[in-house]
Formats: C-alpha cells, structure tokens, sequence
C-alpha cells in the first residue's frame, strides 16, 4: 500500500547524535508542549515481574511536524546474564496527516539514549550554574555517560567526580571519559563528599532507596534527578526535594506518578498541586530558569514522547537528505 | 545487534486468515486470560481532533508464548477523501524471553480486521443458537463482511439480511456476498425489520446512537456488538443490553470504558458492578455459553491486546516455516 522506510541502528547513528542541535531540537519541542495543541497520552506501561521486564511505550503527536513517533522501550533486566543488553525497542513513525505507516527505526534503544541525555542538556542550559568547577555523576552506565557528555557542551567544567555501587565500575568509567574529554575524572569514596564538592549533580541510578540527602544540598548547586522513570524508583529523598529551591520537572503528571514526585508527595513533604515548573514552560520562555546564584535548583526527568516524536522526525529528515534506509512495499 | 524480520501485507495474508483454525487460536488465547497471568495493561489511546484521527495502542503478555506483540493501530477518518484507508497500522513483535525486537508485522490492519473477526467468530461458536435461519448484519464495511464469514464458519444460515445508511453499498454489498457465498443476502428496509427477522445480529458500526431498541429483541436471538470500541460510541441502546438475558464481553474493564457497558452504566439501567461474564471465562470452560435455546445474548467486543499477541505469534511461526519476510540486521 505505501513504502515504509526501515532504519537501522548503525544508520540511525550517521543521522543524529548527542550535540548542541539536538539540544536545541529537543528545546524546541519541549516548548511546543506549552502551546496546548501537542497531544501526549500517559505513558502505556506494561510490568512483567515474571520475566523480570517491562515495557512502556510512549508518543506524543506535535502540530507542525511532519510524522509523530510511538516509542516501544523493553527493559528485561536478566538480560545482561545472557550477554545482551536490558534496555532496547524501536520507533514506530506515522505521518502527521494520514496516520500511515511511514518509517520502523530499528534503533535499538539509541534514539532513547540521546533524547534522554539531549533533556539533560536542555535542563543544564537553563539551570546549572554559570560556572562549574566539579560536576558529579551518580552511576557509571550509558546515561552516566552521555548526561556527562551533555553537560559538558552546555557548560566548562574543570572536573569531575563520579560514584557507582561497583567500585571497579566507577574505576573504568572515571579512566575513560577522563581520556575521552581531557578533564579530570575521579571516582569519590561516597556520594556526601560527591554531593559536597560539585556544583551539578546528576543521578541516572535504577535505586529504590534515595541516594541523595536535603543536608547534602549547598547554595548554587543544580541537580538533574534522570534514573527515577517507575512507580518504584526514587534517587532524592522528599526532604532533598522539599528542600529545593527551584523544583522543575519535565511532565508532572509523570513525575508526579514514576518520578521524583511521587515518593516525595508520598512522604508528605511536597502537596500534589505544587508548585511545580515544567521544564517546557522553561523552554517557552513562560517560566524562568535559574534566577540566582545560590539558588539550590532540582530538575526530575522521566522521559517524554514529545522527546521521541521530535528525534525520530530528525533522524527522518536526515535520513532522506542522505538516502539511507531500506524501502519496504507493504 | 540482532536479526529482525520484516513481513509485508502480502507476506501476512499468506500466513494467516480467517478459518476455523483461527477462531480456535483466538479460543484459546482468551482460555488463557482466566489464567491471570496474562499481563494486558489498559489501552493507550490518543485521540487527534485537529486532524479528525485516533491511534490505540494494544498489548498483551501471554506467558508460554514465544513472542508478544504491541499493535499500533490508526484510524484517519479523512483519508477516504484522499483515496487512503482510514484504518491501518503494524505489530512490533517482541521476544517473550528477552524484550528484542523479533519481528516489525507491515500489515496496514489485515491482522486486525481477521483477529475481530475471530473474535466475533468465537462469540458465535458459544452464544448463536444451534440454528440459525437468517442472520442480520448492520454495516456494510470490512468487518461487516469479515464477520458475515466468521459466523458461516461456525453455524450453517439460510440467508443473509443486510441494512446500512448508504444503500447503494448495502446493495452491493448483498450483491457481493450472496454471490460469495452462495446464499440469499438482501437489503433490510429498516434495522427494526431485521432485528425482528434475524436470530443472530452482528452490528459493525460505527454508531454514536443507539441502533438497536430493546423492545425489537425476541427469544432465541444472539447479537455481537463489535462497533463500539471508543467512549463515544453506541450501537445497542441502554435498555436493550439490559434486557439481555445473558450479557458477555470480551474485557469488562475495556467495554466499561469504550463499549456498550458504558453508555449503558451511564444510563443507569446497568451497574458497573455487574453481573457480566467475560468471554474468557466461557472460553476457559469457568462460563456457560448458550444455556437454553429462547435466551437473549448479546456479547460486545472492544478488541483485546491478548487477540494481537495470538495472532502475530501464528503469523511468525507460519512465515518461519515458509522462509517469508525481509531480514534486517540491526
């Protein structure tokens, strides 16, 4: 009936990656999420405790772009045991006009590794402080990593600490991205002392437990909270939260039910009704950023489909100025 | 980093349709449901009024088979006009074991219309009388005529009566599948005419006022209701369910929400509370079907993520056999 294009992983990677366009990308639809004509349904999320997995699937549909994303995202969580990875899925894209079928990115969860970290920037963009001497990072996985990557194209930072439950895990991270970015990194003996020393901090742990304590916090700091995207997951503890100054969250109906939130609402030390900001009233200009240096600034990131529609309709247009892909007849 | 098979339409259609073997497929499937450990989380459903569409998501986790499916499914009301389908979509099959992507299905919703159909074909098997004189169909699209087929796969009928709101494709449609089927289908004048006329009724519209009226239904009759599957829509008036003397559905939590239980909740003559029987159940044996030959039934169908997840697995495994479908590694 119509040509649907198939993207690979390995072509998706020559269409986008981690930089200041995708930032500025993934700005620019978090600002549309302010115009009330995006439509963005809760999340689908499917738990499956006898395979030790999960499932969420996410879209959202932007007015003015030309196709919209349904983001298929697994997460099974035996898989490492068998030499594969946790996290993967793929993008299924529509047309905006017809609905039809017009692109399968077969991206393997790597479309959801950039969008993610790219929110990261967007948030560091409008709330770190303008000056960073040691930046923190809780976790050594692939969103430590790329969050890292995407502070650093937003601010100069001089070095930084990271902490991880695997000690010989922290170690390897800490020698790579030390060669890869020609800045010290250095695995910190606790998260206090990493919290103590850095003036941005970003968690992208799967803990249950809070990592991050309220008399932790010190004037000027900015946190990203990005490992909390289920109802079981919580990184800060609610007195941390509370204790922020300025508390930005990327959707709070979201957050409010698998972010931060939750477990802080929960605990009865934030109201359900906030206040809260969104980091896209941030991006419109109707909110804010950091207003002052001492100000103690906490962004929650779960992950949005205004995201994925927005990465997945660049990789599209890319991906037709170069030709790449596989035309199916179907 | 894995495989992925790619199946076209085309490919599909040589894989599965709508037989007997298929009804007992989607028997089965809804048998496991009552098992309670399927995982089918509610449907993720957006609706698109700036450009008059909707898009469902459907799922379900059916333990002991290999895959799962996830089933996009988009309907573009004003793509008729242009010469396109209105409904259309895939299936992203996904490994029960791992969460990889095992296989994108290209179908543009021909797995969809057979796996309602089915649906509608199991009804018959346990709720149709044992004879079935005339049978009576409201519509006149593709589930119209698919339903028509799944119900002559379970029951031997004597003629077909027809109505729709166009009657010129009322006409050819009783032209079509008369000749198709080598029986008498002719157009009904009124959908009271049929009703009375007809022991078995199926209604595949898409209706947002009720069609048929309770004073119309007689003992003995059966209807499948398979045109409401969205909160504002209604074939079957509130009064007419509550008169059934055995009301099933294929998900209470579904036809509460986007069937006929709704508006007949809503109207006050049925409690959310119940009684009513899922269709599961009498598939699983835990239900009657039929209990005696002048009971009223009426079963209303919402479609299920269990039907997908059957389908899509007996599609994979018969294009494993006949080496069908594109491989793309990625």
């Amino acid at each position: 009936m119509a040509d649907i294009k198939i993207l690979t992983e390995s072509e998706l990677r020559q269409c986008v990656s981690l930089d200041r366009a995708l930032h500025d990308r993934i700005e620019h639809a978090f600002s549309q999420l302010e115009q009330g004509d995006v439509v963005m349904p809760p999340v689908l999320s499917m738990d499956l405790p006898s395979v030790n997995g999960e499932v969420d699937v996410k879209t959202a549909f932007v007015p003015g772009m030309d196709n919209f994303a349904i983001k298929v995202s697994p997460g099974f969580f035996d898989n490492p045991a068998k030499g594969l990875p946790s996290l993967n899925g793929l993008m299924v894209v529509l047309s905006a006009e017809t609905g039809i079928v017009t692109a399968v990115l077969l991206d393997n969860g790597y479309l959801t590794d950039i969008r993610t970290a790219a929110a990261g920037g967007v948030a560091a963009r409008h709330l770190a402080p303008a000056s960073v001497q040691t930046a923190g990072i809780l976790g050594t996985g692939v969103q430590a990593r790329l969050q890292l990557k995407a502070l650093l194209l937003e601010r100069e930072v001089q070095r930084v600490r990271v902490w991880g439950r695997d000690r010989d895990k922290a170690e390897s991270f800490a020698q790579e991205q030390a060669e890869l970015h020609g800045i010290p990194v250095t695995v910190s003996e606790s998260i206090e002392a990493l919290v103590l020393e850095s003036q941005v901090v970003i968690t992208t742990t799967p803990a249950r437990e809070p990592l991050i304590r309220a008399d932790w916090l010190h004037p000027g700091m900015h946190i990203t909270a990005m490992g909390s995207d289920a109802p079981d997951k919580n990184e800060i503890a609610p007195s941390a939260l509370a204790a922020a100054g300025y508390l930005v969250v990327d959707r709070v109906s979201q957050s409010l039910e698998r972010g931060e939130l939750r477990s802080a609402v929960a605990a009865g030390v934030l109201r359900r009704e906030g206040p809260f900001t969104e980091l896209s009233a941030i991006c419109a200009g109707t909110a804010p950023g950091r207003t002052h240096e001492a100000q103690i600034t906490v962004c929650d990131l779960t992950g949005t489909g205004v995201q994925d529609t927005a990465i997945a309709d660049r990789a599209l247009q890319v991906a037709d100025i170069h030709g790449l892909g596989t035309l199916i007849h179907s």
